[in-house]
């Protein structure tokens, strides 16, 4: 933010759980009309738009409105995250895939692809709080994930408050509530978390 | 590169399929040997450290060797390339999850969870090159895969030199060699593909 220049409106769209300063729909519209406007727009977001970031939406209407733009790709969480924890989402001996994925509650239960999520050497990142952490290890365990499965849980991952709890699926819920780790927080888990523990090599001041 | 200073000393360790320039055993060593001469390292990557960047195995040696780091996270393939390409890899309306897998031939033959690269409302990344497309798209086909399903194959993504060829895993490695596509590639399968048509954004000169 430091920077965007001086003169420059600046409209905060952002969104928290249950908190959306601005419904999605509204602000493609604000894309376009503003550029329709004649005004130079920059939409700021955090992590790359185009996973889960809903840069596909926005670019299909400025398209509708034949608003002429480009696109920058960004440092999704996981990457960036995984960095500053010192995990690698892939390794020659851990994990050949990873996956990416986000849940949603339909109804009030995880609407989750369970199968998926439980491929051997992979490496799962979930983009979501902690909200239905708990519910997720217990339905992994379910499906027959072992009780050992290492899980990370980063929260504000590559900041200065970057603070990293691990454990395994069967730990990790009660971990995090002893701990008191708060939105936002990105879940790794998979085997190469266990890499963390020689490779942890970003350490916040505080 | 352009902002590399004049006076560092370049040691190019890049590669290429079937012609690595120094195996990656070497390169963890040369970094620590360097680090530990006193020198001032940087080990530029691209795309992702730590998204099939081996940056895992070089900051272990560094680890081993008491050398000091940090590790900047960087735009891994799938991004920048599907940004470029106007495909979001995520999307409301088409896929919740993304999964990125790299194809190894195992005894001349492809070693890859096929089951895990079926799964609905998924979008496929493979950080490959064309090498095993074909055999790719027929496993896919026997297992079950529609045989309309839209595959993107994107050569130097992000480049001016960028080139996409569309279709779908029936078609695309005929299309392919029409087209005399040549590494390096990216290979996107799912339906975010079809998103192309309408957010095709970015025009290489050529």
């Amino acid at each position: 933010m430091e920077l965007v220049r001086r003169d420059a409106a600046l409209i905060y769209v952002g969104k928290a759980r249950d908190q959306h300063t601005m419904p999605q729909e509204e602000i493609n519209a604000l894309l376009a009309r503003l550029a329709l406007e004649g005004k130079r727009v920059l939409r700021l977001k955090g992590g790359d738009p185009f996973i889960f970031g809903r840069g596909g939406e926005e670019i299909e209407t400025l398209m509708a409105h034949d608003v002429p733009f480009q696109v920058v790709p960004g440092i999704t969480a996981a990457s960036g995250v995984s960095s500053y924890a010192g995990i690698p989402l892939t390794h020659r001996d851990y994990a050949q895939t990873c996956l990416f994925t986000t849940g949603h509650l339909k109804n009030g239960t995880l609407d989750l692809d369970w199968d998926a999520m439980m491929r051997p050497n992979q490496t799962l990142v979930i983009y979501m709080g902690l909200i239905g952490l708990a519910g997720i290890c217990t339905q992994l365990m379910a499906k027959g994930m072992s009780v050992d499965m290492p899980v990370a849980i980063v929260q504000q991952g590559t900041t200065q408050r970057q603070r990293v709890v691990t454990g395994t699926i069967e730990t990790i819920a009660e971990q995090v509530k002893q701990a008191q780790l708060k939105a936002p927080c990105l879940t790794i888990i998979g085997e190469v978390v266990l890499l963390r523990g020689k490779l942890n090599w970003f350490n916040p001041l505080q």
